[in-house]
């Protein structure tokens, strides 16, 4: 008997939540956020990364300026404890969802291949 | 006990491939690919409709003239009834996935917003 797909898309929501990598980020998080200098510190830095995000999508182009200002940026914030264990568990989180993605993806894509192949 | 991600991730694998959605996705196709005019009429209307998607995804302008040339292949496509339901199945489906992404997601979206709100 097949699963309701949202049943199942429930069960990984909670599995997600469960997860270390979850539990993880959420701590780390608290930690970030409890210190408000930290947390300015953490959320200057998200601001400058969200900018130059939107600027590329959107094709503008990034200066050199720019570029040389998130990497110093990056190199002081990273300099605090807290927040590099946080852009650390943020990647690994960000990997989980990633590979998530791809396994749920992957009737599509076998989907297409295999009719474009057929052909 | 907490489910691994990766052991639910895939159970909702396989309730994607046996949804009705996808099934219907997949005998569709099979229809449309199965004819040499209608596929070439469907990866026509396809490559057109990728090649203004990049555009704009790179920033760049997209005329009135692309606008109104990719609504007439739209109009002329889809009086093939085979590529039209194709088309609804297509759109199903990506709701479908849209809502499981949604539903998995959540827990990341509460996260940062509930950190946010506390400070
Ligand atoms: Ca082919
Ligand atoms: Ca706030």
């Amino acid at each position: 008997m097949a699963n309701n797909v949202y049943d199942v898309a429930y069960n990984l929501e909670t599995a997600v939540k469960e997860s270390d990598e979850f539990k993880n980020l959420q701590t780390l998080y608290k930690e970030v956020f409890a210190d408000e200098t930290t947390k300015n510190m953490f959320e200057n830095f998200r601001n400058i990364q969200l900018e130059l995000q939107q600027k590329q999508m959107s094709g503008q182009e990034i200066t050199q300026e720019e570029v040389e200002q998130a990497q110093k940026t990056v190199a002081v914030v990273q300099q605090n404890e807290a927040i590099a264990k946080l852009m650390e568990a943020e990647q690994r989180m960000s990997m989980m969802v990633s590979e998530l993605n791809k396994i749920i993806m992957k009737p599509l894509e076998e989907l297409y291949s295999d009719v474009d192949s057929a052909n």
